[in-house]
């Protein structure tokens, strides 16, 4: 017998530039069922539910969810609430009070816990209920999953901003340290490696927070790098940590102010400044320059991977053909199928809930500052086109004057 | 009687999204008059003049020198040397050790007045020669021009950025503060406001080197956004500076330190990090965040205004036409003809040399935190496509539970 009644949509966590598509997915696809009497978006996610904030989606013209689904951000509004079982129970009641058969929360692993623990709820209490998690986030970490709607384009945009500031590097050569979102998985990181063309090419070094960062290597890292090419580009993950898995900034302020025998005089404290400051002060380079690319990468407009965009709109097409068609639970997840293809599957929400996936060893390179050609093949197709990059070739010209 | 010889082409300063534009234009252009014999470029500006650092770019293929045109940042590398009358003298001698007859440099107020002194020296050494500088600048700084190549690429980033910044904000609301490049023309920061659509759009306050920032007047300007909108979206110019003329992180390090007893701990030293911390000490609210959108701005790949991009080719093909057809000296400079077109001019190279435009009072309001209409009309047409950013209109729903 099919399940009739309503559907609510929310979107959870920090927000991607694709996650509209999923929402807009799952919305457009839910309204094509006979059995669905309503869809419903909560505004600011679980925080939405808990006040009872809904939004009729069903009165939303079909013209404007898709140019919605073009624009980065939640366009439900997010929220940074973890609820905990006596919130997914408040969760519950407002869901069944509104008769809500169907759920679809857009998120990471903890929206996946989320949806995890309410359905367990519906069950207790014999509600039919139908509960999706549709994965989302930039930092490529779910378990089960080949990779998530969201990393794509984050990796687009570090890509493209990569070799931009690869080329700033080469006409005024220094060092540069650009600062990449990811507190502890590294994808997101190494993705700065996609959109190299020639062999010196930057970014000439990678750190990620799946290994341990010693200051020392680091700055023998970017000698050798400066000897070499008489310049040097680094991507740095923000969650890298010493041996004692004690955040580098911590570190580099400790060691800076033991240095300073109490003259503090910082100009920076952020880890990009603390690292080019430690570059300064111990090579003999006078250009160091730093910068962290903060909530520029996560939604920026129309930097966007087309694959991302389709698998971000699917994603949510599928969890409401999932719970709609097949009357199942579970979290949607994404698995490569080719070179390059994919197909989705329906997993236990427990597979998926709140644990964290990390770079494989197969990815990073023997030094642990860089990556391989393993991870290129990986991540290439997911960030779509990228940036041509084009050099000079012309042949020098014989000197005149002799000096 | 039609003045023979070598051309040379050199790129100085901060390189922009468009400059190679101006290069190429310079060369292709050039190449097509019979009385050029060889068109040579110079490695690192005016630093690779000096040292004799010349590559022949009349053995470039047309097609790489058009793939070169679309690649960000200066093909030819750039300099930070700043010439005085010595190097000007050394640039001269080598000009005419090499037979060079045309000069072009694309740079800023800097390029004009070292192209300004090399051809005094020329003209006193009755050495038959044409120098030519060609605008650039994402400060959108120069004199008479009406507006400067590279301006309207960094623009698209700036207002682009700005637009994804604030979908983030409305999704998870607090403090936003980005800081843009300008230490003393506010023109690219006051672009953070070009793609805003809705009234509630950010950046909500905006602040620029051309007026005076008061700390206090901030801090109660922030508080009136948050009451209106629950949310603030800040753009501020990197060069903001207090009543003495003394930047603003400045004064934020030393009144923190101030604070703090003593018991300093600063966790970021930045402009932005400053502005954060003090709203976050001050006001009651819990999420502050900033950004410094450092060299992401200047050379991001693909992110580039098409009218932008036409006009710094074109300045760089009317330097070779106003040198070699016209047989004069100068700089090439935009002057706005209609609502929206542009004529080239050559002017004289002291009015370019040296001086700084500023944005004039017409463009920022009456309170100097945020720009005027008139600034829109006159930026608008500069920056090309912007995003298109949607917003849900769905009706709300009834909420059935009474708490």
């Amino acid at each position: 017998m099919k399940l009739e009644g309503k559907v609510l949509v929310a979107q959870g966590g920090g927000p991607t530039a694709v996650i509209n598509q999923s929402m807009v997915g799952a919305v457009l696809e839910s309204r094509k069922f006979s059995q669905i009497s309503l869809v419903y978006g909560a505004i600011n996610g679980v925080n939405g539910i808990i006040n009872e904030n809904f939004i009729d989606l069903t009165q939303e013209t079909t013209h404007n969810l898709e140019q919605i689904a073009g624009t980065p951000s939640s366009a439900l509004g997010s929220t940074r609430d973890k609820p905990d079982e006596k919130y997914c129970l408040e969760i519950f009641k407002v869901l069944q009070a509104h008769e809500i058969r169907y759920f679809f929360y857009i998120g990471g692993n903890d929206s996946a816990d989320t949806v995890r623990i309410v359905n367990a709820y519906a069950e207790k209490s014999d509600y039919d209920f139908r509960a999706i998690h549709i994965p989302k986030t930039i930092d490529n970490d779910l378990l089960v999953n080949d990779h998530t709607p969201g990393y794509g384009s984050a990796a687009k945009f570090v890509a493209q901003a990569f070799t931009g500031v690869d080329l700033d590097n080469r006409s005024l050569p220094g060092v540069y340290i650009g600062v990449v979102m990811g507190r502890h998985a590294g994808f997101l990181t190494a993705a700065s490696s996609l959109a190299k063309k020639y062999h010196d090419d930057g970014p000439h070094l990678i750190y990620l927070p799946e290994r341990t960062f010693s200051l020392d290597t680091f700055l023998s890292d970017v000698q050798a790098i400066l000897k070499k090419h008489g310049r040097c580009v680094v991507a740095v993950s923000e969650g890298i940590s010493d041996a004692n898995k004690v955040p580098i900034a911590t570190t580099l302020m400790d060691r800076i102010e033991k240095d300073a025998h109490g003259n503090i005089s910082l100009s920076g404290g952020g880890l990009g400044d603390l690292l080019a400051r430690y570059v300064k002060e111990h090579l003999s380079v006078s250009r160091v320059r730093s910068d962290t690319f903060g909530y520029l990468q996560r939604s920026f407009p129309l930097v966007v991977s087309s694959v991302d965009q389709s698998e971000a709109r699917e994603v949510g097409e599928k969890a409401a053909q999932f719970a709609i068609w097949y009357d199942a639970d579970g979290s949607v997840t994404i698995h490569r199928s080719g070179d390059y293809s994919v197909d989705y599957h329906l997993t236990p929400l427990e597979k998926v809930a709140r644990h964290t996936k990390h770079m494989p060893d197969l990815f990073i390179n023997e030094k642990g500052n860089h990556i391989t050609d393993d991870f290129k093949l990986y991540a290439r197709p997911l960030v779509g086109s990228l940036p041509y990059a084009a050099r000079l070739r012309a042949p020098t010209v014989k000197k005149v004057i002799t000096y």
